[in-house]
């Protein structure tokens, strides 16, 4: 348990309506008495209720700094499990300031980088996969990377780690017990029944591990290239995504837009849109780099829209370019059904297996299929109601596939008919690169790692 | 009394540790029952009681969207004397704008800026120059301007104002029974006296206006140019400033540093410092138009700060300077004292009555010195315990000013022996337009403007 109590400005530096003091630590409230003052300056907030809201004013000495509210939350029930104290004051970057500098007047220290959230963790309310989640949920940005982290700040990451820990805890308990005491626990068909027991265990890794890539598409977002030959409509379908989002979507202050790069957020998905130079054959050399540039990010995307113009022919390049896709993520795209299609989805149906769905980018119409598509592309199900644990932290990733290693090491031990104590310093591996995910037998230099990365008062 | 529930992120739009979306209205509590669990799911907020908070989830449907804290404040306890929540949320972009999605949906519309404290002046817990000063405590950049702020968040302007404002209704009183009962209320030597009473509350009035300018320089800071022939030690005296308040004051992210200007905080006020192109007098056109620059400069200043070479000596040129500066506010600075010194401060004091100070910039020495001079210049006394009521605000200062005038034409009727119902013209204009500055008697128009200045969620 910590001994001082540490203090930060918990808001955004930047003016807004509300900022927020936190305190937290034994001391804290104490602190909070110092600089508080009630407007008939006689309540204490020692004597008050945990969990309650007081008007007033801070002091610096007698000099009145700003009307606030003070929120109590008595240890252990606050964020930090210590005594906590929150001073939500006005939102100006002077006034937060002059606060902070108060409080630390009265007695706090100021708390490193995501040293609340570490305290939570080493006073034991929350485990390591579910402290990173904070910061997690905090840069998330869209609804599939919101819910993700939750989910881990729910516990449901550590939840299958643990199992999984629980079980491979179980047999090096059985192998001990069995050298140690080899009248009462047979090792005969052991091996056997540990090899089935452990590939049940790394079939599931696995499974975890599987999602991870998934994961990290639906938290960083689909790379999207739209492709199509010259003025078949890729900017207007660039155009109508954005205003489509803008219709569903209130705009979000503080999304990296790139010079390159539209980011697009639908229900749920975040969508990188990079357009592109139209494709077409062409003997000028300046053009050509253009094309192949286009090429070569539809080669390292998540997803192509290939876009067509249904009211045009097709001709040797589409199904050329057709041709290429066949093996990728794709959606073909036939717009301009506002003008005489002399193109049909089944058509294009005929040549390719890729889906195929028709709009209008000029009159906003098939965009809803388009979204569809994607859904069904990236998510089996619908995202609200997919109760499955997604792995999006690259650390944890890593530690799965090492323990998948190790595991399979133990396979191998077995196969090559090895002494049983063989297995144990195996398996002590996967227990242990499993428990660095949810923070059990971690070195402290790894939980410095972890919280110096997170923002200042969290 | 507005029926309608209004809603806004209170806190910045960027990512940090804590944000709040802020709930008012009649239907305050009923929606946040809406979107609002408990961990045992079975707790309504409607039935807690006021000043608590409530530790649970907000959900979107059967979307868990983040782990929150909720303050209850009721009605008329709380910042727009209405019902209001306040949901503390992870301070993430995405996570914010979610919470205000669902909080919309469950009944809410979003607040307009200012929307929050434009209720607590139309219900009446606040006038209008204490709506105001809400905002300038948010961008109060230095101690000045924050407690000028919080003087007038207390009352202490508005008193000012209905104090005179009460004195001139009595006398507009006056002469309407005065003229409707002669028999009971005597107008005889009356002028005199009305004119003797008007003078007092112009006088006020002007010792108000007076503070106008010494307000703008105190919240906005200090135009300071440093002035002096070149190798005189002006960018280290500019150094040494800039190294002194690091020493005093954490730095504040966010403040605005200009390129050709620096902004320090000397213990309460700010200083916006210009270094200048040394001063000589020269033949080469170019470098003339730097002098000429930095005498322009000069005189545009709120303060001069002279410095001379100690290790020196004097020139006809530091004469011609001193005698240019002798009618402004300005200080002299003998730099180098940790050189051997040919020039003291009695020899400057010789020439000038300005005051001298003598200070090694290279040693850091005498900089305090050069502090008290500063505030004793702007401040007189200190300025935590003076209690003088400034007006910062330019809205009241042309108000205060049009006041005067209809007081002053008031004393002219007076003069000129103009009928006693002629005063009552002026009377009512004076009265009207200091009920401007606290919003009494004030036309929805003039509320609009003031509100719509006002961030996001305050």
């Amino acid at each position: 348990m910590n001994k001082d109590t540490i203090c930060a400005i918990a808001t955004a530096m930047s003016s807004s309506g509300i900022g927020i003091i936190r305190i937290s630590g034994s001391e804290a409230i104490a602190i909070a008495d110092k600089i508080y003052h009630s407007p008939n300056k006689d309540k204490k907030l020692q004597s008050c209720e945990s969990h309650t809201i007081h008007y007033g004013y801070i002091y610096d000495g007698d000099q009145k700094i700003d009307e606030v509210m003070v929120l109590l939350m008595k240890a252990p029930h606050s964020y930090t499990a210590e005594d906590s104290v929150e001073i939500d004051c006005h939102g100006g970057v002077f006034v937060m300031q002059k606060i902070l500098e108060t409080v630390v007047k009265a007695g706090a220290r100021l708390a490193e980088p995501g040293e609340f959230t570490k305290r939570a963790f080493l006073n034991g309310r929350i485990d390591l996969s579910q402290a990173e989640s904070v910061m997690d949920i905090i840069d998330s940005q869209n609804q599939f990377a919101l819910k993700s982290s939750m989910d881990q700040l729910s516990g449901k990451l550590s939840e299958s780690i643990r199992l999984y820990r629980e079980n491979i805890l179980h047999e090096m308990a059985f192998i001990e017990s069995a050298l140690d005491d080899p009248e009462h626990f047979s090792l005969d068909d052991y091996p056997d029944e540990l090899s089935k027991k452990m590939q049940d265990v790394i079939r599931g890794l696995q499974e975890l591990l599987a999602t991870a890539d998934n994961g990290r598409i639906l938290k960083e977002g689909i790379q999207t290239v739209i492709l199509g030959k010259p003025n078949v409509g890729k900017s207007s379908l660039l155009n109508a995504l954005l205003g489509y989002e803008r219709a569903i979507v209130t705009d979000i202050a503080g999304t990296t837009r790139d010079v390159l790069q539209e980011q697009i957020h639908l229900n749920g998905l975040t969508l990188n849109l990079m357009d592109t130079a139209g494709i077409r054959k062409t003997d000028d050399i300046v053009e050509k780099i253009g094309v192949d540039k286009a090429m070569k990010e539809a080669d390292d995307a998540d997803l192509i829209i290939y876009v067509i113009d249904s009211s045009g022919e097709m001709d040797q390049e589409d199904h050329d370019l057709l041709s290429y896709l066949k093996d990728k993520k794709a959606i073909v795209i036939l717009n301009k059904t506002d003008l005489e299609q002399k193109i049909q989805i089944k058509d294009v149906e005929e040549i390719t297996n890729l889906p195929v769905i028709a709009i209008s980018a000029k009159e906003n119409t098939g965009i809803d299929l388009l979204e569809k598509q994607v859904h069904h592309l990236f998510i089996a199900g619908e995202i609200t109601y997919n109760d499955q644990v997604y792995v999006t932290n690259v650390r944890h990733k890593s530690l799965i596939a090492e323990a998948i290693s190790s595991l399979n090491l133990v396979l191998k031990s077995i196969e090559d008919q090895m002494p049983e104590d063989f297995y144990s310093v195996d398996l002590m591996n996967a227990y242990k690169q499993l428990g660095l995910i949810i923070g059990e037998s971690v070195e402290d230099d790894l939980v410095e790692e972890i919280f110096s990365k997170f923002c200042m008062g969290k």
